[in-house]
């Protein structure tokens, strides 16, 4: 569950909430600019946002981890280089264009950098770049260099908001999370709605905190954050050739114990995962899926993300349809797939705790289909509306309006391992989103 | 390519092609039974229909491969133990339930088998049954046993189609393949159109044949020619609990040349498979993924799914949007997930023989953009329909259109090996008849 109870009636109430969540840490700075451009490749017109994030100081403490797709964006073949770096003092982040294979990629981030290190007065291997967006269409240079100016003079020190709402593309709304630890806090924001099967990091999510915590050790802990909320979700099970989370930490506050840092950073890191999935593309439900007495993690979560990632299983819960049947093929595809020695005749299944197979034998009846149903429907977040075209889906609402998901109980009673999955369902607002993205 | 050039302008006009191909090789009949049940697990009106089909003489040469989900259908748990025996003498098939973990199925489908060799006069265990539909669901046991006689009694010696088209649960239209050798001949059916990614054997496909081919020999065959058709064919990724392909042989003509059968079975496989994918669940292009320069045949297959099973990717071809960075995306999701020693800088990416990508960097511009778009809009099945109520897409053909597909070509230049696999899109049609697919 996240750690923070939340039920919005709109948009409204949402954003209000947001704002309690956006202080930014002390240490820190967020400026954005916006544009208009035509894309080389389309040459159609789009727009796009530069937003800068930046630390008073250059950090030696900073953390970051990035997509294990193996045609890496450019930006982040350059982020992995500045690793190695002794301090990092600012991100430039733009979305709409994501800058992979593009020709002359590298070379487009690099440039970048070297504007924001010009305007800010730090070195260019200082500053770590970060595109979302299209794949496939080459970065409007001149413009992103003119607007990382403009977004430096833009600069602020109190809300992180702009810098949420800067990120985005198809998201319906910006992702902050912020938790206190002592004197100090840490704070994250999001972005990712599409091509969310992250593998080692989700698509932009930046964490800043002034609390002091050394590179080497943030580094750990960031890792062990991340293994189990963004590598533990999945929209569509595409992993985005772009995922980046970044940690930085300004060192203005001394952080009293590290186990009590690591508990915080790891809430806050499934928090924002579940906001990720909650406003996934054309997303209805939310899927918890739990798996218990597996022989391994690894196992318990490939099973996990099995269920989630089975196209008719996410239709039927689309449908508020508690088609188990779909479940248990999606367990069974993958067990059979890998060959795992485990003894299918012990699995129970519970769907919002209500019994649905044990022995080997479904145990189903009308009226328990109605209580599944009714699982199923509380836990919807918007219904479709016809499109006034009579094809275009649209997402009715634009805040995250209740924070129940569809609740998945698998429990193998073949070991001690377990974990937890988060999932989507599948709609029609997903296929017109994605029908036509880039127009 | 398909082994027959089609084009079907009507309904009528592919009913009419299926005839042609629908004549019983010698020692086979066939005969169907349709009615009404309430499921009592829902307690809703339903229609079922009993297949029967049944060699003159029970044959020592068949051969069948099955689902490798680890929950397997019932009739899967008996089909594998009917591969031990002797002979077998007749196939029987219901539709709209699957006899998954249901209560008893096993029992369920070794009564069914009993009825069948009560009226045929064979052995029970001559009789291979087969249930495809609804996962969780009992069967009507009584209802198909009487169905079953009365199945028996229409049997007939001239056509499949009547259990081609009995079989069949979410397909558009029944799928026929025939190929003579020599004087003999060999008919394939199949059924299915969704939960398809097979693994070991798509949903349900009867081979008949009465060319005499030795079982062990039929079996190898057979095992090689699902290899390259079957099992490399997505339309959802879901591997189904019931998957099963069978092959039997009256031996009542002599078969001229193994290889010759080979070439002709492998061929039927093909045919069937692209029959499969094109009538697949809310489909409105064919992909066609030809992975070449492999380092070996599993990479190459794996590669090729990675693709054709991207959601993402799936939705782009649906709008006709050339997302070449979905692409991208899809290939280097499965190539860094695995950790494959792949130099993708090498790799060579083509879309209807158009040039998308090589040394690592995108060739594109506004005019080979709408040659893309071309290619997709000339492979298109069909385009959406505004449905009536604004969210209950169906279908609006009942028939293939057209042969093409969309051309995929991945030129990996680090290897000898190549794979083809046939995938789908994913559109508003699927949505819709998977949200509620069991009402």
């Amino acid at each position: 569950m996240p750690s923070t109870q939340l039920t919005f009636g709109s948009a409204l109430e949402h954003r209000a909430w947001l704002e309690t969540q956006a202080a930014l840490p002390l240490g820190f700075r967020v400026g954005t600019s916006r544009f208009e451009f035509r894309p080389v490749e389309v040459d159609k017109p789009a727009t796009m946002t530069v937003t800068l994030l930046a630390l008073e100081t250059p950090t030696p403490s900073f953390a970051a981890m990035f997509t294990k797709n193996a045609f890496p964006g450019a930006p982040v073949i350059v982020g992995k280089l500045r690793l190695a770096e002794p301090r990092l003092g600012a991100i430039v982040v733009n979305n709409k264009i994501s800058n992979v294979c593009a020709p002359g990629g590298v070379e487009a981030s690099e440039r970048i950098c070297r504007e924001v290190a010009r305007v800010l007065d730090y070195s260019p291997r200082e500053v770590l770049p970060c595109s979302t967006g299209v794949i496939g269409w080459q970065l409007p240079v001149q413009a992103i260099v003119a607007n990382a100016a403009a977004a430096a003079s833009a600069l602020q020190a109190s809300s992180i908001l702009p810098a949420a709402e800067g990120i985005c593309t198809t998201d319906l709304y910006p992702k902050i999370r912020s938790v206190r630890v002592g004197a100090g806090r840490i704070v994250g924001i999001a972005k990712g709605a599409g091509m969310i099967e992250p593998n080692l990091a989700t698509m932009l999510v930046f964490i800043i905190t002034d609390l002091d915590v050394e590179r080497d050790a943030l580094r750990g802990m960031l890792r062990t954050a991340v293994d189990a909320s963004f590598n533990a979700m999945s929209i569509d099970s595409d992993t985005s050739t772009s995922d980046t989370v970044v940690a930085l930490s300004s060192g203005r506050v001394a952080c009293p114990d590290p186990s009590v840092f690591q508990r915080a950073l790891s809430q806050l890191c499934a928090d924002l995962s579940e906001d990720v999935v909650r406003n996934g593309e054309g997303v209805h439900h939310v899927l918890r899926v739990k798996v218990t007495g597996a022989p391994d993690v690894r196992s318990a979560r490939a099973i996990a993300k099995s269920v989630v990632n089975s196209p008719l299983f996410q239709c039927a819960v689309a449908g508020n349809d508690p088609n188990v049947g779909r479940l248990v093929c999606a367990i069974g595809k993958h067990v059979g797939a890998l060959d795992l020695a485990l003894d299918m005749t012990r699995t129970r299944l519970s769907m919002g705790g209500i019994e649905l197979l044990s022995d080997g034998v479904f145990r189903l009846d009308p009226d328990k289909e109605q209580r599944l149903v009714q699982h199923l429907k509380a836990a919807e977040l918007y219904a479709s509306v016809p499109p006034a075209d009579g094809l275009t889906f649209r997402p009715p609402v634009s805040y995250p309006p209740h924070e129940r998901s569809v609740e998945i109980g698998i429990d193998l009673r073949s070991g001690e391992a377990e974990a937890i999955v988060l999932g989507a369902d599948r709609t029609h607002e997903y296929i017109s989103e994605n029908a036509d993205y880039r127009s």
